[in-house]
């Protein structure tokens, strides 16, 4: 198997970099300096001096040019880093610029302190929403089937859980630090089997090995854990954090990971939500739960990284005063204040779950005593499977530059979660991620651009979705000429927009096969226990979330804002059916009708994906065939995704509504 | 674990029976005399005697009695059988008429040659649809575990694949005969994995065993065959019926079969349906197909027995001229005659798959040189899952005693099967058995009825459904009062109706949860593969079949009757949606709209199962704890799925339609 090189094409940078002379001038040595070497003589097989003289390029360590350990700066051949991880980043983004062309000439710091990605692996091997193979840290060497069987159980283990395949872990760890990620959370937050037991031996110390290699990149390593854990490996009677065993019982863990893992990072816990155990079982709230793990880290300086995903997941779809969309708001806004200094709260940025469209969720702004950072998910659950082209960071950048208005100045999402956090350090953004075993990383080559979008969003959320689009280009695709980097580039910046209008309209969310999540099923989760619904009837589709008439979740925004979604006139199109039950005929700011909204938005997004394919089979013979290959295949289901999305909403409707196209397109009866 | 006596309880017998001596005055043994003398010795430890004259009821044989070797005569204390089987039938008689206290008089032989049980039994112990714990034929000790994993890929199987539970099965078989079932199929039409090697050695020798005891009860042991066989454990590079060494291995399959089990049934196949291979693949006709298996059983009088439901299960919603309804007879009809003798066509009483209402498939009465089998399901895929209470024998009778008119005199359907069949003998009723390992053979104690009822039936289906139920409560709790007896009867008899009531409405079918087939998921098939719609509009629902307009199934049925499905204004309202498109301010036989009549028969049969629960709770202390508890558990289960079902199918309508009920009941916006 050739593993895909992504952004980082070794062929390309040693060639680029053949006339270079490298000079390391750095008065000690530790880990990442000791990787930085071993970039340059190993992976780059760089010519390396201690002759300053000799060198071309000069890498160096100064405190003074920035307050934030992780800055760096290159001016022509000089690459200084504040540390030697601001070096380490420093020399990444060398490569970026000589990969891309650009200018030698770069001061750069991150916008945003941890900048993490979450692992939804399992100990079987299996990635729960993975959709590119199994699992780089878990698994049988050789195995790679990732199918979704339909349940949560586990696969049955056999032997070692771990895949152990230390290379492949070298150049994930790579990609990451070259885009500036450093954290990492291993297994996933539904913590099953046995990887309750990753905290404690044997299973820690293999752990151990995964976390000196991620650490070599400036990385630092977190576990999922079991907030039930005291109970189920601890043969303890409770996992009550009021309980004085219980709380000496963590304390024990993180004294023993410590001795191991000297710089772990800490827990990311999933309490209380979608069946899993939490604080709640035993009458106490989240602070407990989660100030009882931070206690047991602090002398550690550790950190718990706390999930604000709770709601009522047993709901009565006929209940329709309760609303799943302010679940988060109504559990964690009283707490505010209450959590200790290394307790983070992880907040997903809209109120649902990734769908395709939501409106941010209102505890960013309101919140303003609490350590916090913003979800997002890399891995395409709500948005095609990594098949369907969609390239999210459009999406993703309009949910951190959404404007709170809770303030005069600094409002916006992105900064109000730094200026709200106790301590400035322990805030940042967080998601998902999306790789796998798969021989290209995504499964599909394009949705390497997603990876690669959310840690240069992370590190600096002012570029815009067409740079980091542009620059991820120019590094995967150095060989190609630019008008076909102009071709992918056009098929993929209005993919998540064209993704957008064939699914679910205008923000309703939810019309996806229940449980896969891929494909239609408008009513799928309709008369469900999820509290995701649309309330489609003759007369109009929608949920009334004003305070006026509805569920009151608009009154939770900034006055300014809840005002805006407290009208139906004044709402963005976007947004409208999240807000409003809207009538077919009402008149949208577009000019048109809900429902011939709803018919030209799915006939656009299918034609959208015929023309993208189109683009693409232009490009055969221009770029490497496994690549176009990978893509076309792709696409071709995707359009009949596009497809089975375009019909099932628009017949839908007109079944619902009486109203044909005014355009004379097909509806099927 | 003390397994349920349903319907012939020993200690009520041995005391009932306690004065009598038997005298079994036959002139030859055989093994079905043999297992005669083993229940009077054995299993109802009665007196037997070889002096007619100390003997109270003599038991013999009389060749004259009757044409048909499976009658009996009961007169006073004499028993009387054309055959040792008759024999066997009359013994049973004997015991029902003591339980029941009915007189010692009957004189009877079955309408119906063959009366069969499917078994959907799998290799590894599991039952597809089935509702009552594993498979008394297959899997291992102490295992119990039938949960739907949702997926048809096989358990990993550890040794043995048989359960051998003989002391089971011998009950089992018992109860069978004591209905007068005089066949069975062990395992699933499905066959996959290792059942496809069930007919050949080593898994035959032990289906010989299970073979040699229920001959002795009167029953022949049929296997379900994989149609591609000869390629998938032959060693053979085609399945080909036109091939001859796929010819000849079929007939040494068969000649091995035989030299171990010389009555062996034959073979039932599932062919080019629902995936199964089948001749199709090979272009050949489902004659082709059938004959090349008939020939090779025929030397040894085998059958096969040819399911016909085959349709396309890759349908596009979209195609509104499809219907799938019209698939068995587009399919079969054309065919009619080219079957050879000992072939019979397995046909599903209704067009569709055992919904809760469907009219006659129109085959019946229109084969008119073909052998013919009408199948019913006993175990509630569609009904309940024997959760639900639903006794079913009222739907299959009006199945049976439809008048197809496709002749002056005899045109019922359960004439016309017999009248229309090549050789008379080979034809009958089978339906898919349902009782499991569970401790009362069926989950719900309540569902035993259906299969008492079933074997009955095919006995007399001149019994009506009462005398049916009332001869099995009178069995199946001898120890209980009239008046609770009557309690039960009376939840029991309209208990089809009721789930009906509270299902999807009018005959429109197919509105329950995918694959699960429990609850309701109005819209869960409406856009999928199965060609199972119901095309709910604002204006109206239900599918147009006419000729004039539809699909043209109506016209399928002979003209007399397609006159009246043909006609929105003549077909019975409890069919019309099968039939029509109907609009929701259409006015019914009924003098209601079809709207009100939606609304009206939800809300009447939630209310019901909220009166069965009521009747049942006054059986407390006055049935035995076991059966009071077991029913109690169902009932509310089965309140929580009438009101799921009451109420997604009301809003569903409500939604659409936009109606209010006129009685002003709650249905959810």
């Amino acid at each position: 198997m050739t593993v895909d090189e992504m952004w980082l094409k070794r062929s390309t940078l040693v060639k680029l970099l053949e006339n270079e002379v490298f000079c390391l001038d750095v008065a000690s040595e530790d880990l990442v300096i000791l990787r930085l070497r071993s970039e340059l003589v190993d992976f780059l097989k760089a010519k390396v001096t201690t002759n300053q003289a000799k060198a071309t390029v000069i890498l160096s360590i100064d405190t003074t040019i920035s307050e934030n350990d992780e800055a760096y700066e290159i001016e022509a051949q000089k690459i200084v880093g504040r540390s030697s991880k601001g070096l380490l980043y420093g020399f990444y983004a060398f490569l970026r610029l000589k990969l891309t062309g650009e200018k030698l000439s770069e001061k750069s710091e991150p916008q945003q302190a941890i900048r993490m990605i979450n692992h939804w692996d399992q100990v079987d091997g299996t990635i729960e929403r993975g959709y590119a193979g199994e699992s780089v840290f878990f698994g049988s060497p050789g195995s790679n089937d990732n199918t979704d069987h339909g349940s949560f159980s586990l696969r049955e283990i056999k032997g070692d859980i771990f895949r152990n395949d230390f290379a492949r872990l070298e150049m994930y760890a790579r990609f990451l630090a070259s885009i500036g990620i450093n954290a990492i959370s291993l297994n996933n937050v539904n913590v099953r089997g046995l990887a309750t037991n990753l905290i404690v031996s044997p299973y820690i110390d293999k752990v151990r090995e995964i976390a000196h290699l991620f650490s070599s990149f400036g990385i630092k390593t977190f576990l999922a854990i079991n907030w039930a854990a005291p109970k189920l490996i601890g043969g303890l009677t409770t996992s009550d954090p009021f309980d004085l065993a219980v709380r000496d019982w963590w304390k024990g863990i993180a004294d023993h990971i410590y001795t191991l893992i000297p710089d772990f990072g800490g827990f990311v816990v999933k309490a209380d939500s979608e069946g899993e155990p939490g604080p709640y079982q035993y009458g106490r709230n989240h602070a407990d739960g989660a100030n009882m793990l931070a206690e047991a880290l602090e002398a550690h300086d550790g950190l718990v990284i706390w999930r604000t995903f709770v709601y009522n997941c047993q709901m009565d779809w006929r209940e329709r005063s309760f609303d799943r969309a302010k679940a988060a708001y109504e559990n964690f806004m009283p707490l505010d204040g209450e959590f200790l200094d290394n307790v983070i709260l992880q907040i997903k940025f809209g109120p649902m779950d990734f769908q395709t469209r939501e409106p941010l969720l209102p505890l960013f702004g309101a919140l303003r005593h609490t350590n916090q950072m913003m979800e997002f998910q890399v891995t395409a659950e709500y948005l095609g499977h990594q098949i369907d082209i969609n390239y999210a960071v459009p999406q993703w950048r309009s949910m951190l530059n959404f404007d709170t208005k809770h303030d005069k100045t600094h409002s916006l999402a992105k900064e109000v979660l730094i200026k709200n956090s106790i301590i400035k350090q322990n805030s940042g953004l967080v998601a998902i991620g999306n790789v796998g075993m798969d021989e290209n990383w995504c499964g599909n080559k394009l949705a390497q651009a997603n990876f690669y979008g959310f840690g240069r969003m992370c590190w600096n959320s002012d570029l815009t979705s067409e740079e980091i689009l542009e620059e991820w280009l120019k590094m995967s695709f150095p060989e190609v000429e630019d008008a076909q980097r102009a071709t992918i580039f056009n098929i993929m910046i209005g993919s998540n927009r064209t993704y957008e209008k064939y699914n679910a309209p205008l923000a309703v969310g939810s019309m996806m096969v229940p449980h896969y999540h891929y494909g239609p099923s408008v009513n799928g989760y309709e008369y469900d226990r999820w509290g995701s619904y649309h309330f489609a009837d003759r007369n109009g589709v929608g949920v009334d979330r004003t305070t006026a008439t509805g569920t009151g979740y608009a009154g939770l925004y900034a006055p300014e804002v809840a005002e805006i979604f407290e009208d139906i006139n004044k709402t963005p199109d976007e947004l409208l059916l999240f807000f409003h039950f809207v009538k077919y005929d009402h008149i949208l700011h577009s000019g048109k009708t809900l429902i011939q909204t709803i018919y030209d938005l799915h006939f656009e997004g299918y034609d959208e994906v015929v023309a993208y394919i189109k683009l693409w089979k232009s490009l055969e013979g221009k770029i490497d065939a496994i690549t176009y290959e990978n893509v076309a295949e792709r696409l071709e289901r995707q359009l009949q995704n596009a497809r089975n999305w375009r019909d099932q909403v628009n017949t839908y409707f007109y079944r619902f509504s009486g109203v044909k196209d005014n355009q004379g397109r097909t509806i099927y009866k």
